[in-house]
């Protein structure tokens, strides 16, 4: 059984090609002991960005979405909300007319859907979401929206010894809830943006309330300074694709030894969506060009993946 | 073999006595299968503080030395400190004179000694001197003055599946260097205070400056606000020294299900020190009155440990 779990193809959703061979080609390498490559347990650190990386981020982020949905919710208690803006775009279905509004209307929708409640309150709200939503175009769950290539990715990074991180621009108290069930990665290995908590005693106890303001961004230079922060040690392999992934693959693949820096390129338009240059959700340009000159690993979803979500395979 | 090792106590530092039943029983109920108290592997996470905890922090917290040695190590090249407060005072081995400037003074200490060089500079500096330098009134190395009885607690756990971690008011990037080797705690699993850093490429290559701007104070009630943020799920387990660590014990055995909240009380003068409500360093009052109300075991380090310091085992 074990000679044949291991003879057995870890990421039989991967088509043969260069992709998949730079992945294996470097997990072989690091793994086999007393080859120069050789990379010990402990320092056997991966990491992942999450939206358009390890699942869809299209018509927008999915965090959005439920900033969105939890508006909604919030509403009837906010009727100043109907003549405010970015309020007022937004409960009459106008999302493009909400976002006019820049990064101020933004901050307004996450503060005013992610702050003023406690930590525990707000993973049960994240949880029952998570559990019943639904996407806008494919009306799946959105757990269902995963990359079935990039699950069997991380399951075979784990059983060659690897640690595996996310390192998103999402929030960190978003993911927590679900990435282990979906993932496999637990609450502390999950790295991602925040806003700031207090500590108060309430009736006696202690609770976390989330404050409307930034704490971190961890997106673009804030990926490495955020892996150095939480993780404190620098990754061997990171996963990207978009720009806001450009500096954590250089963190990663500048460091002395073997380094794998892969990004996933969003190319089929017809079983997900195909965006780059352009997009203005997971814009990938500056990282596209970087990859050539440092010799990155470009995933082309159309010809590497043969399923993209776990349930084309059943 | 292994009935042998289950049968050998796995505390042998630890008198026998109620600190060392409660930490045993508190073990053995969680890992008890089908048990009532029963707790999963994955929520098996116990929070450490280390000065006073994990390791001395007489007559001073050992960073502040380590701060010490190195503006002695700067000062030729800051010949403007000898008439500059708190540097003048320092340099004259004046320490409590310099330190009569309070937090300000502290702070100015802080950033000379621990700003301005990439992260991967400074910890070559702090493995340079945690490789070398000696206790000014043991003359031992610092990782020597480690408590033994917690060292033991550390590897107990981990036997049983716990996920240690520390949670301290000192540098994070202080600490990550040395406790694997030290503690068996990878820096992943530490959290700590710690200054703000900046992404920049030097020469083609990226780097992360440390800027001389606090980040996080991981002290008081910014300790379950650091766990909250870095370990994203409350412990079970906490063990903590002072006042500094009230709020974390409290979040830490307020919840629901069996939790351990332990205070290490410093009561030996003749093998280390006996300091408690009225002391500058690790000032232990509020906490020690809590723990009566909440039933949180408190270690008596004379009459609990039998020794103190590793070397004393030899
Ligand atoms: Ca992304
Ligand atoms: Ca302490």
């Amino acid at each position: 059984l074990n000679a044949q779990a291991q003879n057995a193809d870890p990421l039989p959703s991967w088509a043969d090609g260069a992709a998949k061979q730079a992945i294996v080609g470097f997990v072989s390498k690091v793994t086999r002991e007393n080859s120069p490559g050789f990379v010990p347990v402990s320092e056997r650190i991966a990491t992942f960005d999450n939206d358009g990386t390890l699942w869809a981020e299209q018509p927008m982020y999915f965090q959005l979405l439920f900033a969105l949905d939890r508006l909604k919710a919030l509403a009837p208690q906010h009727p100043e909300w109907s003549s405010q803006e970015p309020f007022a775009s937004l409960l009459k279905g106008d999302v493009k007319g909400a976002l006019a509004g820049g990064d101020h209307a933004i901050l307004e929708i996450v503060m005013a859907s992610h702050a003023g409640m406690t930590t525990d309150e707000f993973a049960a709200i994240v949880k029952e979401w998570i559990a019943t939503a639904k996407h806008p175009l494919s009306h799946l769950p959105y757990t269902d929206m995963v990359y079935q290539p990039m699950l069997e990715v991380l399951a075979y990074l784990r059983a060659n010894g690897f640690k595996t991180f996310i390192v998103s621009g999402g929030g960190v108290e978003f993911m927590r809830p679900w990435t282990q069930a979906v993932y496999g990665i637990p609450p502390e290995q999950v790295v991602g943006s925040s806003i700031k908590t207090e500590f108060q005693m309430r009736d006696g106890k202690p609770v976390l309330v989330r404050l409307p303001q930034v704490n971190f961004i961890d997106d673009k230079t804030g990926k490495p300074v955020g892996i150095n922060q939480y993780i404190g040690r620098r990754p061997i392999i990171a996963f990207g694709n978009s720009d806001g992934d450009l500096q954590m693959l250089q963190w990663t693949t500048a460091a002395a030894g073997l380094r794998l820096g892969v990004l996933v390129h969003h190319t089929d338009a017809r079983r997900e969506w195909a965006y780059d240059r352009k997009s203005s959700v997971g814009q990938l340009d500056k990282a596209l060009d970087e990859a050539s000159v440092q010799g990155w690993t470009v995933v082309d979803m159309k010809q590497d993946w043969k399923v993209i979500y776990p349930h084309e395979k059943r």
